[in-house]
């Protein structure tokens, strides 16, 4: 099954403890479609500028991406700049020029309408809300959001997320979504909202899940030298969602591989600038990091 | 096999954003030799004054605990006054009285010189040091530290380290005595110190363990209320030392098993004030909680 993601292509310009990029290829549907693209094709909505690298669409390409959904529009890429912390955790934005992005209006082509896994990255909800308008029979929705949205368009967000069945965000928005700062208070506010399942990413300290039935938490990989984390959340989401459509399993077993399969990509993308880490990366490799988190968590060990 | 601790004793007044208490039974000691008698008998090693709570003794010994080793002094039990954040991961020292706590200088009877399993709490690490010059054949040596001493007197914690076989410490006072701020880095450097196994402690994040085979990392469990964090680090090494003890299984699948049932404790010690939830916990619950700690981690979970 393939997987439709909606979400922006960026330019950023990132600076982290550890050197800085420049006009290195971000954005949320960029980020995802490459995770997701290890597991499953990909159909990806979204608008750039005449102003971007043209061989970046070939590598999508290569990877199985479909970019029939992507418009090229006169006019610039969106392009956000940042700076991370020592503390790599805490970013700043330095600047963020909406360019093309700014009256982006997802337009699904024709055969992306039989989706049945969607993810709608962090966009403006009245948009997200368009993609799901598009879409006859969407089966498995997941969807992100940012503060930005939760103060600014509360209502449109609230009336998106009873049509959502998976919620992807961090910490920091679960508490401004359900006005809850006690983390399992929280997720039983935000899944009473519509959700079945709710995400929260917690970065270097891992992702937690909660469901009516169940809850599982796994640890974020411990790595040595996180590069930097631009795109961690997406690159994770790209993982989940696409293991999702890859397996077609949507009870608690086939989540729980999935939120693996997300962490183990997102552990790999902060390995680099950019997508850089991505490019070079093997299902050997993911495999790999897949049975290192089985290590990494197993309370039963035996092989030790 | 029993387990010997020693430490503070001390009455805690803590403010909480729930609510507050007065001259509450705490003390590093205290949560610890509760905790682990849940799993071993335990001998304790601590200095009260003549202020100290008769009845509390009495729990404690009814409870499995030796007090031959508690020195009670003219004078007042050490006094700790503190106040926790909206953000309970925060708290302010109030007030800090030591009582006959400051010239504490710990005498083992002699029917604690066999003792294999030692848990040296936060104190002095030349007090430390002092205690293990009493004992011809520790086996299993566990630590913990604090800022403090890391500043004031790092040699003599270095030396100490040199004989200790588990370092229990928190994420903020690894950076400190690593001087790294990544995790991995940070805990390489202190295993090149001396500790074979190192245990990380997170918080509301939960726990996470390097040794020079494996990393292992479990997830605090996701609670509604916490009332009271005080203790819950000491209650996490009682319970963790006393079930090492119990099993006397020291590989990495005994020590993941300790981890998992310290943990285990630490989630209970928080849902109330003091000691009080540990004075009606039973041995169905602790087990109870343990499954649900593997439900919660378990990434290849069928039975859901």
């Amino acid at each position: 099954m393939s997987v439709l993601v909606v979400g922006s292509v960026a330019l950023d310009s990132v600076q982290t403890p550890y050197g800085s990029a420049d006009n290195a290829v971000g954005g949320a549907a960029t980020y995802f479609a490459l995770a997701a693209s290890f597991f499953t094709p990909v159909r990806m909505v979204a608008a750039i500028g005449s102003d971007f690298p043209r061989q970046v669409l070939e590598d999508l390409h290569q990877r199985g991406v479909d970019l029939a959904g992507v418009e090229t529009r006169p006019g610039r890429t969106l392009r956000w700049a940042g700076r991370y912390h020592e503390d790599m955790n805490i970013r700043d934005t330095l600047d963020l020029d909406l360019g093309v992005f700014a009256d982006f209006a997802p337009r699904l082509p024709e055969a992306y309408r039989d989706s049945a896994f969607i993810f709608l990255a962090n966009i403006d909800p009245r948009l997200q809300a368009i993609v799901l308008d598009q879409l006859p029979a969407p089966g498995v929705i997941g969807c992100d959001t940012m503060n930005h949205w939760i103060l600014e368009k509360r209502s449109e967000l609230e009336r998106l997320l009873q049509r959502v069945g998976i919620l992807v965000i961090n910490d920091e928005e679960a508490s401004l979504l359900s006005g809850e700062r006690n983390i399992v208070r929280a997720a039983r506010r935000i899944l009473s909202m519509g959700p079945k399942t709710l995400l929260i990413k917690r970065g270097e300290y891992g992702v937690i899940q909660f469901s009516a039935e169940s809850i599982f938490a796994v640890p974020a990989f411990p790595l040595e030298e996180v590069f930097d984390p631009t795109g961690a959340g997406d690159t994770f989401a790209g993982g989940f969602m696409g293991q999702l459509a890859r397996s077609g399993q949507t009870n608690q077993a086939g989540i729980r591989r999935a939120i693996v399969y997300g962490s183990v990509m997102a552990s790999f993308v902060v390995e680099d600038f950019s997508y850089r880490r991505l490019s070079t990366l093997t299902s050997d490799e993911i495999e790999h990091r897949y049975r290192q988190f089985v290590s990494l968590t197993d309370i039963e060990a035996n092989g030790f």
